[in-house]
């Protein structure tokens, strides 16, 4: 959907005629009480659920939506009947505008000068969205990782329009060893020669090795070490046109050459990745995880940010997660709950580390449904 | 030292001509009872103890050796009793034969020709510096990390010549996490263009882009989360020129400016290290890292392997290191018990990471202390 009006950002600057790609799945009811968003993370689109005929855009190497275990008919959020909205945020690189589009002030591409957006412009411009497809209220906001402090943004910037958020493997804010990362994949980027300071598009390149470091880096920090340990070990790399199960027992004493099935996996990871992901995205969206910390305007309280909410809270974490681990979970419960906010709270022995929040897990997606059939269904209207 | 012989490596390739620089501290005793051989870690070198004059060969930003806490006359290595050797190992950057050095075989630098090395080769090339010597028996080898893989690698290749091993912040092997944190300094470090296959010498250029992402990497694996929320936080960088406690407030909005205290602190470490720390190096090291596992020749059986250790055992491990958790030193302990071994254990309760090891503990040191004091130093002939 194109939007003419100018966004006001948080930095000061601002976008205007932009585009923002979206998907809807069941149906809007009478009293427009039935609609859920749903946030995306750092490598996620609009595509939360179905499935494609062929894989469109390059979004996914599967068509699957990326939230498909939570989402569809007769799941737990069901889009018999639920109307689910999957939104693709400003600055990524899978439909909505980002850097690798046209700046209307110049005629030029973004690139670099693609303007920095935070998880509130994120917020401001999906309400816009509402707006145009005639939602006042959210029945629930949904999200997990980075799509988790949208949900929570919007209950704090927009509390009269959300019934219910749903934040999943969340944080109120990067600590420190967060943003390190970030800052050590952002520097993987911004020093490969193709970068060009973010311009590469006018040098016919990519800064593909900067987003191969980025994306493995990433990737460790999404795995927990245990499901690391019990999927690769040490276990080395086969060799090529080796049977299944030929298990390799001798080094071959290289520097630079694959050793171990986990370097095999992750340059596999990397290659993928670098192929369809955006560099200047990549820079945009770790900085407004960066950002995010809505303590930060209250003297750094968070009870005191989140008394501005009156929406419900579901919060899940999963026991393994070391990104974004229980503890930063139970800060928000804790603040909530001195502001007497109707919260649940699981927390999921799970093995996937950060990653769990997108998998199959039988009692994290029984915990779901639970919520939305006896807390969020019960309200709609008509 | 000067060897002439050659030296044959685990990978089945030799290595000849080489040197091993070396320091000695205190005086080796009439029966040549009371060496102590010390061995280092990724970042360090032979210059374990005392200070030098002057900051010599870019060993170290200070001048203190890495280990002084442990090491001097009245520390808890203490050298008005003891003859500590401090050795740099074969492919380092710090005196030793590497790959900047010229291979006898063309009268080339090495570069990326330099051929794997493992612990076992360190190991088999500090015993040999110890027949220099004209020392037969250790009263104790002692390392810290993949120094004290070290440490352990020589009571098993040479368990008649160590009465006790010290093993501080180390484990048996690495795990995947390990290997794929290593990996992507590797390929930070391969893929940069100034690396030239590992032959950058000739072009006279250094891959410092990659250098600086594996270093900035292991800076964050080196600290634990705790220290670094209490160290830096999401305390934004002062503006230059700004008086000490002027803290900036606002965000500037920039995905390549530093904008957090960790991103200037991880920077200015990359930058240093850059300047003096030789990329085949790296490579080389992380690689003995990830090869170290000597359980695997004994069909994974830990407790199989270390039968062949006759030495007593001070292990330690520190609570918050999350690179070689204490759980890895806890298997160490069991594998000796399993084999009737006599082996202390000590978990000490510190804020630092696996740096920890590194630095001045009260309990740590004490546990040092107490160790050489009540069993080393007692065993000692004249």
């Amino acid at each position: 959907m194109q939007f003419v009006p100018p966004l006001a950002l948080q930095s000061g600057a601002q976008i205007r005629g932009y585009t923002l790609a979206y998907e809807t799945y069941g149906t809007l009811n009478v009293s427009r009480s039935n609609a859920v968003l749903v946030c995306h993370a750092l490598n996620a689109s609009h595509h939360v659920a179905g499935v494609y005929a062929d894989a469109q855009g390059g979004v996914q190497a599967k068509s699957e939506g990326w939230w498909h275990t939570l989402i569809g008919p007769g799941k737990p959020v069901d889009t018999n009947h639920f109307f689910v909205i999957g939104v693709n945020n400003l600055g990524s690189c899978f439909g909505s505008t980002g850097p690798m589009h046209v700046n209307p002030d110049n005629g030029e591409i973004y690139g670099a000068d693609f303007p920095v957006v935070t998880v509130q412009d994120w917020v401001n411009a999906q309400a816009r969205l509402l707006d145009a497809l005639g939602i006042q209220t959210l029945a629930a906001v949904m999200g997990g990782s980075l799509g988790g402090m949208q949900a929570l943004s919007w209950t704090l910037q927009y509390p009269q329009r959300v019934r219910h958020a749903v934040v999943v493997a969340s944080a109120p804010s990067l600590n420190a060893e967060n943003i390190a990362f970030n800052e050590v994949a952002r520097r993987a980027i911004t020093t490969d020669p193709d970068f060009h300071g973010g311009h590469f598009y006018r040098h016919g390149v990519i800064p593909r090795r900067g987003l191969r470091i980025a994306r493995m880096l990433g990737h460790i920090t999404y795995l927990s070490d245990d499901l690391m340990n019990a999927k690769f070990g040490r276990e080395l790399k086969r060799n090529t046109g080796a049977a299944e199960g030929m298990v390799r027992d001798a080094y071959r004493y290289s520097t630079q050459d694959v050793e171990f099935e986990i370097e095999s996996y992750l340059r596999h990871q990397a290659d993928k990745f670098a192929e369809y992901f955006d560099a200047n995205t990549y820079l945009l969206i770790t900085r407004a995880l960066d950002y995010f910390d809505p303590a930060s305007a209250h003297g750094g309280s968070l009870s005191r940010a989140l008394a501005a909410a009156s929406a419900r809270f579901l919060l899940v974490s999963f026991s393994t997660d070391w990104r974004f681990a229980p503890s930063r979970s139970r800060e928000i419960v804790k603040a909530l709950l001195e502001n007497r906010a109707d919260v649940s709270y699981a927390e999921i022995d799970a093995p996937h580390g950060h990653d769990a929040f997108l998998l199959d897990d039988a009692r994290y997606v029984a915990i779901v449904r639970s919520y939305f059939e006896s807390k969020v269904a019960l309200e709609l209207g008509p």
